[in-house]
């Protein structure tokens, strides 16, 4: 497990947070994730045998947002 | 029918519009309800004899926002 911590910009309230953390939360080797609204980031906790970083990220962007490492 | 614009405050993103047009749009005797983001306001048309004013206010208000005749 790795644990990283993501830039995500864009999000604005606490639908935008779920809409985050709901779609990670669904992807296979994503054992956590936790969005701090207020700093724009976004804790995820993954195994990268399982799925990458670029794949966290390309989920984020999906919903409308723009997340960097 | 009677149509309405109602001041919402609160709303930040098109997460925050769905959120108002759905529950407004399911009460009985609402016909349509469009937000407007960018202005914080909502328009309502709705036939006063099955919904009160007050009612769609307290439905806005129960999503979270803030809402004004």
């Amino acid at each position: 497990m790795l644990i990283t911590t993501l830039t995500v910009k864009g999000m604005s309230c606490e639908h935008c947070v779920k809409a985050v953390e709901g779609s990670v939360g669904k992807l296979t080797g994503v054992s956590s994730v936790k969005v701090h609204l207020n700093e724009g980031k976004a804790d995820v906790n993954y195994a990268p045998e399982k799925v990458s970083l670029e794949e966290i990220i390309e989920t984020i962007d999906e919903q409308g947002y723009e997340a960097a490492e």
